[in-house]
């Protein structure tokens, strides 16, 4: 059965919704609930939930705390990820030093970059290394995704390195669309898109949107 | 007739596709082309161009220069976008001395923050002003992008302000679900729901992704 990634996508709303309805002591949730909370319908939800197996109980709704264990086990979140990020320029260090990533179990555990300036340097507690070295490093560890933050140009290279290096997936901030072999997860986030996204909405005056960036 | 929002995210690659194209002096391409250059399908193109009406030539294909004035005009973009960005946090500042914005018509043209060391500082050119003042700014200008990169608590009271300001389209980095009012664009932006989806497929080990961000 293939899921649809939009489905993926909306786990995650979901999740956030539920751990805040978590911190302010609420156990059980309905699907209209969750919902609404969510910003998304009630039918999408629980279409959404069946995917992964029978949640929640006639009547009774979801339990919050079992709920958010089920979500992040499918989500493969329910253990931490050592991840590794190339590029250590103005995005790069913006990541590296936001809280959120370690706070959701996302741990970045070395940078990469190629400038020579930047060798050394240390930033959110992590020496920059050269990417030379991303090889060497990733046969010692475990390592299965990064980041890339690098300018258009390199990404490619970057990317096939990475890849024979053992890493699944990518998160690919460069405005470069990456070749991988098949087996090989890449995530797009291109800023300047969603803005095109908005602008067309601002521009045709008669639509308007109100989304997630990976839920269309 | 509603036109999905994830043809509208693939508009922005069909673009990106085309403006490589024009610069290694292309002058023609098929929807074939355009398809795989762009990693998507024939027909997805075919039916994507064709909401917007008849821009290719049977037999022929597209003209690349005039494909890319007509996309530019859909998207909003043949024309510049003042925005402003409240935050200037790590993010914040990263995108301020982004230069891909600026290539691609959005120029951000004022920066505010709460945090009083901050104010009055210089990021990108441009000098930080306190948040009590962005009313006052809004109602000088015609700006209708705003760009939201503050920390969770605050970001619903910056939206409220924003909106009141006359903002018609917000792309929010902040881990908030943003509530505003009929006619107003929200874009989310959130970087751990991108890494959750990378996990899920690094967890299930039997499927993989490869897409944009916003166009699953």
């Amino acid at each position: 059965m293939k899921i649809p990634v939009n489905t993926i996508s909306r786990l995650s709303i979901y999740l956030r919704t539920l751990e805040d309805l978590e911190n302010e002591g609420v156990h059980t949730v309905s699907s209209s609930q969750l919902a609404e909370f969510s910003g998304l319908n009630p039918a999408q939800v629980r279409k959404d939930l069946a995917y992964f197996g029978q949640f929640g109980k006639r009547g009774t709704g979801y339990r919050v705390t079992s709920l958010i264990a089920s979500l992040k086990k499918v989500l493969g979140i329910d253990k931490k990820h050592n991840m590794i990020l190339v590029g250590a320029g103005n995005l790069g260090s913006a990541l590296i030093s936001y809280p959120g990533f370690k706070k959701k179990g996302f741990i970045i555990c070395s940078v990469f970059d190629n400038d020579p300036l930047k060798i050394g340097k240390v930033i959110g507690g992590l020496k920059i290394k050269h990417i030379s070295t991303i090889n060497s490093f990733l046969k010692k560890t475990n390592v299965k995704i990064a980041i890339i933050t690098t300018p258009q140009t390199p990404a490619q290279d970057i990317a096939n390195v990475l890849v024979k290096g053992g890493i699944r997936a990518i998160l690919n901030f460069a405005t470069a669309s990456l070749s991988v072999p098949r087996g090989i997860s890449v995530n797009n986030v291109d800023v300047c898109a969603e803005l095109e996204l908005l602008s067309y909405f601002v521009a045709s005056k008669k639509v308007f949107l109100n989304r997630n960036a990976s839920c269309g």
